[in-house]
C-alpha cells in the first residue's frame, strides 16, 4: 500500500493550530520562512513515499536476521538509510553548531511523522539516534560531544538507549549493570541489557550505545545510576574506528510486529568489559536518560499518529475500491463500501482521531521551540510547562488510540483484513508496541497525575482549562450551528476534565492507590479533551480561511464536528470511571482476581 | 500457558443468572439434574485443559499446512479431535434421536466456551460442524439427515459452511456458484468459494460441505439461492465412502491469527462438477443458511468470551509472578505487578467484561432452551424473541470486547507481551477475526437496528428495559451501598438505552442513513447495558447466597460494582454518539475523506 504524506493537513495545522508564525519569528529560526518549510516537507515526503514506505511490508515479510552475533537488516534498509543520512535528515532538528540543520521541532516533527507512517521499524533507528544525540548534547563534555554526537547527527553512526534488564523494566531502580573505573579514566561495563532497539545491525559503520550502569560506590536505587557511552567499535582521537568493543548481540526477539527492527539482547563485558566513557556526572544517569526519554516519548506519540494515518489511508483506499452491498437509499446498485454508513463512520473516526492527535502533537512541538528559543523568560517557562504537560498525553493517548485505529482499519477490510497479504494486519501488529515501549501508558498516566497535575496542586492543568474556555467563547461568537455543537461538546468535556483535575488534586495525596487506579482514565480523558480542543480551533480556522481550498475546509469542519459528537462525549464516562472505580480497585485484593 | 475452565463461575451463572432450574424442569431435560450437569462440565474441562488447550500455542507456531490439494492439520490436532469425537462432545447439544446427547444449549454453551477458550482454531471445526448439523436437522429430508447428520453428530465427519465468494462477502445476493440438475435427481455444482473454515483437513474421514448456489431457473438476488450438501467423498446407500467428489482445496490463507484453522479456497467442479444434493426446497437456501448462521453467530460470541477469559487467565498468572516496581503505600519492597493499581484495574476490567459477557450468553442459551422445549406457547415465543434479540448483541459486543480484552492482556505483560513466545500476543491476533466472520459487527448492528428494534416499533426492546427496571427495584430494596451504586449506574444505562431505542424507532424509517451510521454505537450500548444488567443480577445473587463460598461472593460483588462504576458510564457516551454523529456521517461524502 502506498503512502502519501498529508502535507496539506500538516501545513494547515502548523499555520492555524500550532502557530508557526511565532516559531519562525524566533531569533534562531528567522531563516526559515513558510516557503522553505514547505519545500522541506515536500523533500521529506518524496524520500518517505518513494524509498522508505515501500519497505514497510518487506520488513514484515523479511525481518532483520540475527546470525552469530551479527544482524543483517531487511533487504533495502541499508540503501534507504544511506539515502536518509545523505539527505541530512538525521540532523534535521539538531543544532547547526554540531552539524545539524537546526530546523524547528515543529517542522522536524512533521517529517518524523512521515517517517514513522512510512515505516515504524525503519523510523525507530533515527528515533533512538535522536535520543542519544539529545543526551550527548545536553550532558556530555565537549570532547564526547564532538567524538560521538557529530557522527550521529551526520547519519554516519546510529545510537541506542540501554535501560532495560530482565529484572528492570519499568522499574529502573533495579538496574544491575555495573561500570568499573579504569586507570586511563575510562570504564569497563559488565551486564545484560534487553529490548535494545536497533542494538545491532549493518546499516551504519558504528553504533553508539548509551548505557545505564552503576559505579562501585553507587548508592542503591535510581540515585546510583550513571550514564555511559559505549561504542560498538572503539573510536580513536582522530575519529577513526578501532577495535571491536566487548559488547555482543546475543540474540534478537521474535516479535508481534515491527519485525524489521531488531530488538537485541546485548551482553556487555564477555571478556575484559566493554570500554565506556562517563557521560556528565556520576550518579546523574537517570536525569540524563530522561532527556532521551522525553524526546523519545514525544517521538513515540508521533509514531502513533503516523501508524494511525497509514492505517487510515490504507482502509480508505480499500473502501473506495471494494464493491459490496447496495446503496441504502438509492438505486439498489452495487456500491463501493465507502458509501455504507458504518464504513464511513469508521473512516471518519480514523480521520478525526488522527488529525486531532497530529494537531495536539504539533502544538506541543511549537511549545518546545518557544521554550528553547524565545528571548522572553516567561514565554520560555510557560511553554516548557505546556510541553512537559502534553508529552505524557501525546505518548499515552496517541499510542492507545493508534491501536484502536489500526483495529478499525482491519475491520473495514472485513475478511481481507485478516489475510496478511492485504497489509492492514501489519499496522494492527506494529501499533501494539507503541503503548508499551518508552514507558507504558500507566507510566505516562502516573507521570501525568503525579508530576504534571498534583505537584503544582493542579494549577497548570486548570490554566489549560481556562484556555479551552477561551476557545469556547470564540465558538460562541460564531452563529453557525456547527460551532454551537462544538462549543457544547467541548464545554462538557472541559468540565469533566476540571472535575477530574479537582479529584486528582484533592484525593491524590491521601488516597494515592484510589487515584492511581484511575490514572489511565485521567490521561485518556485529558487526551480526548485536549485533542478536541485542537479540533475546535481547527474548525474555527477552517471557517475563517476557506477561501484557499473550500473542499479541505468543508472536510475539516465536518471532521471536527464528528469528533465533537462522537468522541468528546467519552470524557464524561472517563471522569466517572476515574472518580468511581478507584475505591473498588483498592478493595479488590490480588487473591480476589 | 495452561487454561482452567472457570467452572465455579459457570455454575454460579447458570444457577443464579440464567435460571437453570427452569431449563432442567423442561420435559426434555428432566433427566439432567445439577449433579449430572456439573459432572459434564468437569469432564469437558478435563479434555479441554489437558488435551486441547496445550495445542493452542502449537497451532500458532505450526499452522495447518496445504500441499497439493491436501491439508495436514497441526501436529496433535488429529488425536485431539479423535478424543473429542470419542467422548461424544460433538453431539452434546444435538437431539438423542439423531445420536446426540440432547443436553440443554445452556450446558452445551458452557462446554463450547471451554473449547473455544482452549483453542479457537481447533474449536472452529466442531463449531462449523454444529452449524451444518442444525441446518440438516431443520431443513433436510429424513434420508439426507440420516446420511449426513448422524455421522456429523457422532464426530465421524466434519461440516463446513460455503457462503463467501470473491465478489460475495457480506452481500450474499452476489453469489454466482451454480448447480445444474442431473438425471438421477442430484446436482452438479460449479464455482469458487473462499474463506471456508476447515474446508480441507485430515482430522476426519469425510467433510460435508453445505454450499450456497444458484439453480438455472433461479431468480436474481438472495431469493435465488439454494442450499446443497456436497461431500468430499461420495457416500453410498449403506453409508460407506465412495469416490472423491469433484471439489478441490486450491489453497489456504496466510492469516493474522487462528493459524491452525485452515481457511480454504474451494473449487467446486474442476471437471464434471461436484455431486451435490438439494437441502430442503429450491431457492430457500438463505433461510436455511440463517439457521446455521444464527447458531454460528451465538457460537462466535462464545469464542469472544472464551478468548477473553483465556487472555485474562494468562495476564493474571503473569501479573502474579512478575516482580517489578515498589509497593505504592507500603514498605518500598519490590512487589508482583498484580499489586499495582493500574494492573489491578486492567485485570478487573478483563474479569468484569468476561463474566458479564458469559452471563448474557448463558441467559440467551437458557432462553433458546425454553423457546424450543417449553410446553407453553407463550413462553416459547417470549423466549424465542429474547434469544433472537440477544444473538446480534452477543456476537457483536462480545467479540468487539474480546479484541479490547486481549489487547489489555498484552499491555499487562509490558514488553514481554510483544514477544511471541509469551503467548499473550496470540490472543490479540486470534481475537481479531471474531468481529469479522459470521457477519461483521456492522452486519450484527444492522440486524439489531432493523429486525430486532425497528420491525416491531421497539416494543420488545422496551419490554427488555422494563425488566431491567425491575432489577433496579430489587436493588433499591437492599440497603447495601454497593447495591445503590449499582442501581444508579444501571438506571442511567437503561435510560440511555431507552433514549437510543426511541431514536432508532423514530428516525429509522425516515433517515435510515443517519441511524445506520450509529448502528454499531447502538449495539455496543445495548451490550454494555444488557451485560451490566446481568452483573446487577449477579450482585444480588452473590449477596443472598454467600454462605457457600464467601470469597467467591465477595469477588463477584466487587466485580459487578467495578462494572457499574467504570463500564456502564460508557452507555451515555454511546447514546450521545448514536444520536449526534449520524447526521455528520451522512453529510460527509466519500470525496471528503
Amino acid at each position: 500500500m502506498s503512502y502519501r504524506a498529508p502535507i496539506k493537513d500538516m501545513l494547515f495545522t502548523m499555520r492555524h493550530v500550532a502557530g508557526i508564525d511565532r516559531v519562525t519569528s524566533l531569533p534562531n529560526f528567522e531563516e526559515f520562512d513558510l516557503e522553505t518549510i514547505e519545500a522541506v516537507l515536500e523533500e521529506s515526503a518524496k524520500l518517505c513515499e518513494q524509498e522508505i514506505a515501500p519497505l514497510n511490508a518487506v520488513g514484515d515479510r523479511e525481518p532483520s536476521r540475527w546470525s552469530d552475533g551479527s544482524v543483517v537488516a531487511t533487504p533495502g534498509f541499508q540503501r534507504a538509510f544511506q539515502l536518509f543520512a545523505d539527505g541530512g535528515w538525521q540532523g534535521l532538528g539538531h543544532p547547526q553548531a554540531f552539524g545539524g540543520q537546526g530546523l524547528p521541532k515543529l517542522v522536524a516533527s512533521a517529517c518524523s511523522e512521515m517517517l514513522q507512517a512510512s515505516n515504524v521499524s525503519f523510523g525507530l533507528c533515527p528515533m533512538l539516534t535522536d535520543g542519544a544525540i539529545e543526551a550527548l548534547i545536553t550532558a556530555a563534555s565537549p570532547e564526547l560531544r564532538e567524538k560521538y554526537a557529530q557522527p550521529l547527527i551526520m547519519g554516519k553512526w546510529t545510537g541506542t538507549m540501554n535501560l532495560t534488564e530482565p529484572q528492570a523494566g519499568s522499574d529502573l531502580a533495579a538496574v544491575r549493570t555495573r561500570a568499573e573505573p579504569h586507570a586511563d579514566g575510562s570504564y569497563r561495563v559488565f551486564g545484560t541489557k534487553i529490548f535494545i532497539t536497533w542494538g545491532e545491525h549493518d546499516m551504519a559503520q558504528n553504533i553508539v550505545h548509551l548505557v545505564l550502569a552503576r559505579l562501585p560506590d553507587a548508592p542503591p536505587g535510581v540515585k546510583g545510576i550513571s550514564l555511559f557511552v559505549v561504542p560498538k567499535f572503539l573510536v580513536s582521537e582522530d575519529g577513526s574506528l578501532g577495535a571491536r568493543n566487548d559488547v555482543q548481540c546475543v540474540s534478537i526477539e521474535h516479535k508481534l510486529g515491527i519485525k524489521a527492527s531488531p530488538t537485541a539482547v546485548l551482553q556487555f563485558g564477555c571478556a575484559d568489559g566493554a570500554v565506556g566513557e562517563l557521560v556528565g556526572e556520576a550518579h546523574q544517569g537517570l536525569k540524563y536518560m530522561f532527556i532521551m526519554m522525553n524526546a523519545a516519548r514525544f517521538a513515540v506519540g508521533m509514531q502513533g499518529i503516523g501508524v494511525a494515518d497509514r492505517a487510515y489511508q490504507q482502509a480508505l483506499a480499500f473502501a473506495r475500491e471494494r464493491v459490496q452491498g447496495r446503496d441504502l437509499s438509492g438505486t439498489g446498485e452495487p456500491v463501493a463500501i465507502v458509501q455504507h454508513p458504518d464504513v464511513k463512520r469508521m473512516l471518519l473516526t480514523m480521520k478525526a482521531v488522527t488529525e486531532s492527535g497530529r494537531a495536539l502533537a504539533y502544538v506541543a512541538a511549537a511549545a518546545s521551540d518557544l521554550a528553547h528559543h524565545s528571548g522572553d523568560e516567561s514565554v520560555r517557562q510557560e511553554n516548557q510547562s505546556l510541553y512537559e504537560f502534553l508529552v505524557p498525553v501525546i505518548k499515552g493517548h496517541c499510542t492507545e488510540m493508534s491501536v484502536e485505529i489500526a483495529s478499525l482499519g482491519v475491520q473495514i477490510h472485513g475478511g481481507m483484513g485478516f489475510i496478511e497479504e492485504t497489509g492492514a494486519a501489519q499496522h494492527y501488529r506494529d501499533a501494539r508496541i507503541l503503548p508499551i515501549y518508552e514507558g507504558t501508558t500507566a507510566i505516562q498516566a502516573n507521570d501525568f497525575v503525579g508530576r504534571k497535575t498534583m505537584r503544582d496542586g493542579g494549577v497548570f492543568a486548570i490554566a489549560v482549562c481556562t484556555r479551552i474556555a477561551a476557545t469556547e467563547r470564540e465558538l460562541a461568537e460564531h452563529a453557525h450551528p456547527d460551532c454551537q455543537s462544538m462549543r457544547l461538546a467541548l464545554q462538557a468535556g472541559r468540565r469533566a476534565f476540571e472535575a477530574a483535575i479537582e479529584f486528582v488534586v484533592s484525593e491524590g495525596s491521601t488516597r494515592p492507590a484510589v487515584v492511581y487506579a484511575g490514572a489511565v482514565h485521567y490521561l485518556r480523558l485529558a487526551g480526548i479533551v485536549l485533542c478536541g480542543w485542537q479540533m475546535a480551533r481547527s474548525m474555527l480556522a477552517a471557517m475563517s480561511c476557506d477561501a484557499g481550498d473550500s473542499g479541505f475546509s468543508v472536510s475539516k469542519v465536518a471532521t471536527a464536528l464528528f469528533y465533537a459528537e462522537t468522541l468528546l462525549p467519552q470524557s464524561q464516562a472517563l471522569a466517572t470511571a476515574l472518580m468511581g472505580g478507584g475505591t473498588t480497585v483498592e478493595r479488590v485484593t490480588a487473591e480476589m482476581l
